[in-house]
Formats: C-alpha cells, sequence, structure tokens
C-alpha cells in the first residue's frame, strides 16, 4: 500500500531491485490480477508474501450483512493459503449506522471469529487482529488498543488468532509495550507494521501516516519491544500517505527502504 | 467555546435567556474584557463560572520556556479565583519540536504540577488534567486517557490535582468507565464535558466535535458512569465546530440546550 501506484508487475520488480525480500499485498489489486497469477508472479521472483491484507468488517448487526461479511472472509483466507503467506490481518470494523454499542460491535467480532479461526487454521493461515488509532473507532476499526485486541484473541488459539502491531496505531499508548510482551509471551504477535506520525492530519485523517522518520515515532524502540517479545517475522512498511502516492513509485520504495535503515535498524 | 461567535456579554446574556445557569469561560476573551469586569459581568448575571479553560502547556524542556509556562499557568489560577470558579482546566501540551519521548513528556508535567498544585489550592482552584484523545497525543496533550490523567493526579492531593472527563476524548476507551470510578473514589473528578463524535474528522481534526446527539457517543451512559462515581458538579458542554462557529450563537446556544435535554438527561 506504500507505493500502491505501482501495479504488481512493477511492484515486484521494484522489490527485488530494491533489495526487499517480501511484501504485504492487498486483495483488490490482487483479485484484479488474479490470486494465482499474483502467487506465482511473486513467487517466481523470490519474493515472500509478508501478510495480506485485508479481512475483517465484522460488526454488522444485520443477519445478511454477517452472512456476507463472513463469506467475504472465508474468500480472503483462501487467498492467502494461495499467496503462500500464513497472515491475513484484519480490520475489524466500525459502529454500524446509528449504533453506539462499542461493546456489542465487539462481541460480534468474537461471534464471527468462532467460525473463521478454525477455518483458517486449516488452511495454514492465522488471523491477525489489528487495532487501529482510537481515532478510526466509529467508522473503521471497534478495537482501538492492543489490550483490546489480545483480549478477543486469547479466546481463541493462538494458531488462529493473534494481533497485528502497527507504531501508527499503538504509539501513543502507555499499556502498549507491556501488551506487546504479553502477545509474545502467547504466541500472538503474527505481524509488525511501522508507519510514522505527523501532523496536521489530513480530512478524513486516513492519508496521513508520515514517512518512517519524519514523525513523533521512536521506531527503533518499537522494533526493539517487539524482537523483546520474541519477534521474528518480517517488518513491513505501511503508509497511506497522499503526497507518496503521487510520486513515482520506485522513488518512493527506495527511499522507505533507506528510511527503514536509517530509522528502523 | 460551543459558541465563541458571541461575545461575552451577548454570552452573558444568552445564558440567562436560555436558562443555562453556568458558563465555562476561555483565558483569551476574559482578558479581552478584563478579568475582574467579567467576573462581575457573570456574577451579576446570576450565572457561575463552571470552569476556566484552560493552563497546562507543561511539556517543554528549554528552561526559559519551562519558566514562561509556570508563570502562565499561575496567572491563569490568579485569573480562576478572580472568576469565582474552583476548577482550571489543563491541556497538558504535546512533543516538543524532535522529541519522541513521551514518557520524559509526561514527567515534566508531574514537575510542573508539584509547584503549581500548591499555588492553585492556596487560591481555592483546582487543577484538572484533562486527557485528550490520542489523535492529539504529539502537538497538543501527551495525557491520552484517563488512566493516565490519574496516574498524573494521584500524586498530588485531590484538592490540588484531578481530572476532567470530556465524552469526546475518552468515549472510545473501555478502560474510561473503571477509571471514572477511580477518579470519584478519589475525589478527582473536577470536571465532565460533553461533545459527540462525528465523522469524516476535518482536515487538522480540531474543530469536528459534533452537536449533542449527531453522532457515535452514548452521552446519557457517559453522564451516568460520572454519577455514579458522586459527581454532583456541572455539566459542560464544549464543541469546537467549525459549522456551529458560523451560526447565530443564540441559535445555537439553544439548539445545544436543546439537544442537552434529549441525548444527555
Amino acid at each position: 500500500m506504500t507505493v500502491k501506484q505501482l501495479g504488481l508487475e512493477e511492484l515486484v520488480a521494484a522489490c527485488a531491485e530494491s533489495g526487499v525480500p517480501g511484501v504485504g499485498l492487498w486483495r483488490e489489486p490482487v483479485q484484479a490480477y488474479g490470486v494465482e497469477a499474483a502467487a506465482k508472479l511473486v513467487r517466481d521472483a523470490g519474493l515472500a508474501v509478508t501478510t495480506l491484507c485485508r479481512g475483517g468488517f465484522l460488526t454488522a448487526i444485520d443477519p445478511h450483512a454477517r452472512v456476507k461479511a463472513i463469506d467475504d472472509n472465508r474468500a480472503a483466507i483462501e487467498e492467502a493459503a494461495t499467496l503462500g503467506t500464513d497472515t491475513l490481518v484484519l480490520v475489524s470494523g466500525g459502529l454500524p449506522e446509528g449504533s453506539k454499542d462499542l461493546h456489542g460491535a465487539r462481541e460480534r467480532i468474537a461471534e464471527a471469529l468462532t467460525e473463521l479461526g478454525p477455518y483458517a487454521a486449516e488452511r495454514g493461515v492465522r488471523l491477525a487482529i489489528e487495532p487501529l488509532h482510537p481515532m478510526f473507532a466509529s467508522d473503521r476499526c471497534v478495537v482501538s488498543t492492543l489490550a483490546q485486541a489480545l483480549d478477543l484473541a486469547e479466546r481463541f488459539p493462538a494458531e488462529q488468532v493473534g494481533v497485528c502491531v502497527d507504531t501508527y496505531h499503538v504509539w501513543w499508548d502507555d499499556r502498549a509495550p507491556a501488551q506487546i510482551a504479553r502477545a509474545g509471551a502467547g504466541g500472538r504477535l503474527h505481524a509488525f507494521q511501522l508507519a510514522d506520525w505527523t501532523t496536521p492530519l489530513p480530512e478524513g485523517v486516513l492519508n496521513g501516516r508520515g514517512q518512517l522518520g519524519d514523525g513523533a515515532i521512536d521506531l527503533r524502540a518499537w522494533r526493539g519491544l517487539v524482537e523483546a517479545a520474541g519477534y521474528t517475522g518480517p517488518i513491513e512498511v505501511e503508509l497511506f500517505n497522499d503526497e507518496l502516492w503521487a510520486r513515482n513509485g520506485r522513488e518512493v520504495l527506495a527511499e522507505t527502504a533507506e528510511r527503514f535503515t536509517t530509522h528502523a535498524t
């Protein structure tokens, strides 16, 4: 998503060129390219698919909408398995129209995971609940902290459900370091993503994630925390940023790789 | 602030007209009018000054900036005492330029409160640390949760330092209800404010607070929580909202009073 201006073939070529060993993919471009074809493209280039983004949106109340969401998540799990990644990231969903019940919405996520967790594990895929920054609580993700994400995940076996830690979403939270340790101890640190926090936030707040090093987050310290908790998996850089998307994608990828070295290693 | 388009005299007249028994004032218009004169104006109208907003901004590292901030907060305490309110709301301040150290910034707030707490209590004023939504953590307030605010406040006597609960800032936090109980048990629930959460957030995210009833927050439930924790003080409505500010102030005040009745009583 950091370089969404690149098509899948360009992306794979640019990763190989920049020495980037793995790539997190999003469902839409993969579906447009064809899941099997995308899997072959990435595999032939020697790239790992680190995660698939994203499943989730499991907070609907309406039964038909719930069935549709479950079916869509089953499809996402199958796509992840085909792509050869062991991790599907979940963005849980916001409050249904007119609802003010955060607790109820979180319970409906748990209910859906009762179906999706075993389905995923049977296919070698782990679900990673990603807490999103509290500014997304109403319209995108009612799971706002790592503690909440783990409270949900721990109802299920670790090989079914864990968490995704993204610095952008958790950096402000003084409880997050202890929650990372909790996740690590339980074998539930399934994904780790970097983005920096910059202000002012743009309208809608979705596409203002900062390039590594431009913002307020001590990225190296967070990397240290997940590694101290036993994380040895890939580190993704996920920047939703209109300015980066307007630039040449290969340049942005090379810049991001360089920023990663400077600010996170 | 909900009707900042009204001058102080208009505001006082409009409150009396709408049956609003008290008003939270901001320092800038009070200073412009004259603190003594403002105190007399409000007193003569039979209105209570519920709180003064705002002191704080105590996170600077530079010694000169720190001295200046302390002096400014002393002045704010004196203004509060002159206005006859017992509560000065504190917005703690963000990260200093270039700093990524949230913990250090929070410690510098505690350091400043060591001076300001006794100074306030001697003048009959309580300081109320207001946690701001985590989306303000870098540039406005490193205190993002009620738990953090209470961790700071509890280092001081309750008659010196407590907290301000604003639904807009805490509504997403599943720990907030227990923290309200903690604050109440310790005699530290010094102020309670209502605003609703609406999306999309505007650029800069400061002036998008929703009119009561327009958003995702169960205002009545939060009022119930603070009252169950023993709060009997005034309830303020604090809306930063460009659209409300562009309208006729008296109309907005009357609408807000009506929304309060419908959604919070």
